[in-house]
């Protein structure tokens, strides 16, 4: 890891960052300037001004997307501020166009109050044909996200929803690997931060049909104070909401007492550590996605011994990866190809499936895809297209 | 034009605008990935954290820059709104990239409060190394340039001071084809927006010793009721403070009798036409830099019929382009490359000058070099640079 460091340091000194941009028109002749910029121009503006619409098809705001922070939740490394998050999301814009062919616009905004990060990407929205949000810290992640969907292009924030695909998929497939259906898994979520609330949404309706919603059989969501239920006092109005749809059994306890005769275990917290003995008192052949990181709530040799069907981590060397790299970039692709307004859960369902689909044989080892297999982008944008129908578009 | 129009326009649709991005960094391999993104990238967030300067050494913010703009003066297109104004700022990003090696990216707010647009660029500044505001109204340009001087980073209105220092090349270039001095020179500038009270400012100091305040003879500036002088009630606090070096001869009347025996005209108007006789009032050998656009305040064999000895204008197809793209780039080029907390007359002196020596013997028929000469920027730039000494840098 520190070599990683290091030599990440000396890499980002040596080229001065890692986007950069290009022209797609000549800039040579005079007739060249004419066409790119004016008078040639104006005339694109003018059919603009006709109609908006036209933004789309016209400039690259049809093929870009703006990752926006308030560099409050980055990485392990917490609230560091806008500037210190931007080679963050300089990297994730460079992913976009790497693996979907998205123009991705770093934008690390100087405030962290939700009304004025609201204010900041609607003055941005012309710019842009959909906005990644990132790294923005629970619950001020929830209200942001939620006060940005009638912006009129996709807004969806991916430390909830790209890591909630990721999830879906390796339950997924993990749920094959048991021999079980996914509507028959009772799941606990240790974390109801960002990634924690998301997962805990998506799997009320887990089937492929969007029309017909299959939920698991129930979801424990558990915080650093234990099991989320209505004994709980304690609990913020996006935690309450999330008891509508999970813990139909009114469970209380710790996350120990959660675990007990469960079939799937997701770490997305810091804390919360899983012991061997945790594992063994879940039911038989259980799931364990330990992602916290760099230190997984256990660690894959101990839940195997412990006898885990699956085992994943947010970790590259471990298997089953979840990289929500595997997530936003067909995500997005799908949503900017079809015009799509909105992000919806319909959407995301569908990148899960198609995510799960792309494992022609599911294994202990291997639930999900390789985060460096280009093809599944393209893949999960079919499916996301798809599953935008028209009175959905713009 | 009607051709460049429809050409421009088929271009822009069939290549979905101008601008694209790349990464400079190989996304290939696990080992790629743990560089550019994660865990290695969380090092040089820490790096950023620890020295915030390290921003623009460790991250593409060292050579970028935006082009913001509230679309409220397009072009000769008006106030179109932000959506409409966007294909100009992609054009003007990929002429940062083409001329300076510059990563230009297009910020078009949709608001236009100066107080939000100033907010919007302050939440902004973490992602850019500088900040060409674009398209801005006068007289709110002056209030949100200013505004925004204390970023830290380069902030520029290049309707201003672009345009003023192409204009301050011509003029000096146009001086050593008259025989004359510089400081010699009477100047009718027809225009008191963005461009007009920029050239204004510009002549005040003209020598190339930033120590040594060289300024023309006078400066009559005219808005569309006539010469700005003591005796009008109606100027706008920028206008007035105009008086403070122009009309020290508190002349009075209109443009047409602001051109009497003067020796040059800058029109940077919409409105204010110029008749053969006009310039045959003006004294002899004058110059005449008439930059309306698409249609010049007289045409240039007009004006040589009338006596002129250098004409300019802002089109493509006479002689002495006005183009602001022999100035922009390559004054943030320097300013980026020196490190310098903002950009003051003296570098945008440097600029003219710099730009004038280009031009190595100049004639009637070139006192500014062709705007498709890529090595300008690099002249300018260093110009630029060399004159934001140390105590003006970051």
């Amino acid at each position: 890891m520190t070599d990683a460091f290091e030599r990440s340091l000396e890499l980002h000194r040596q080229l001065g960052g890692k986007l950069a941009t290009h022209s797609k028109v000549p800039l040579r002749t005079q007739d060249d300037l004419s066409l790119a910029y004016t008078p040639g121009v104006a005339a694109v503006s003018r059919a603009i001004e006709e109609d908006s619409g036209r933004s789309f098809e016209l400039t690259v705001r049809g093929n870009s997307v703006a990752i926006v922070s308030d560099g409050s939740a980055v990485l392990g490394l917490g609230n560091i501020g806008a500037l210190a998050a931007f080679p963050v999301m300089e990297g994730k814009a460079v992913l976009f166009q790497e693996y979907a062919g998205i123009t991705g616009i770093p934008i690390c905004l100087d405030t962290q109050d939700p009304d004025e990060l609201i204010q900041a990407v609607r003055w941005l929205a012309p710019n842009f044909g959909g906005i990644n949000l990132e790294d923005i810290a629970a619950p001020r992640c929830f209200e942001v996200e939620q006060g940005l969907q009638d912006l009129g292009i996709p807004v969806m924030h991916d430390d909830q929803h790209g890591t909630a695909v990721v999830v879906l998929a390796a339950v997924l497939n993990g749920a094959k690997v048991k021999g079980v259906k996914i509507e028959d898994l009772t799941v606990v979520i240790n974390g109801a931060g960002a990634a924690g609330t998301a997962i805990a949404r998506l799997l009320r309706c887990v089937g492929q049909d969007p029309n017909v919603c299959v939920p698991v059989r129930d979801v424990l969501v558990c915080d650093s104070r234990g099991i989320l239920g209505p004994h709980r006092e304690d609990l913020n109005p996006y935690k309450r909401e999330l008891l509508k749809w999970s813990n139909r059994e009114r469970r209380e306890g710790t996350l120990h007492d959660a675990l007990e005769g469960v079939d799937v275990f997701i770490g997305v917290s810091k804390g919360g550590l899983v012991s061997e003995d945790d594992v063994r008192r879940m039911a038989s052949d259980p799931l364990v996605f330990a992602l916290a990181n760099p230190v997984p709530e256990i660690m894959p040799d101990a839940a195997i011994r412990a006898g885990a069907a699956v085992v994943g981590t947010g970790r590259s060397d471990f298997p089953n990866q979840i990289n929500n790299v595997l997530a936003f970039p067909g995500i997005f692709r799908g949503a900017l190809d079809s015009g799509a307004a909105f992000i919806d859960d319909a959407m995301k369902i569908a990148a899960g499936h198609a995510l799960a689909e792309m494992v022609a044989r599911p294994s202990a080892e291997a639930v999900i895809p390789s985060p460096l297999d280009k093809a599944v982008a393209h893949r999960v944008a079919q499916a996301v297209a798809k599953a935008a129908p028209p009175e959905r578009r713009r």
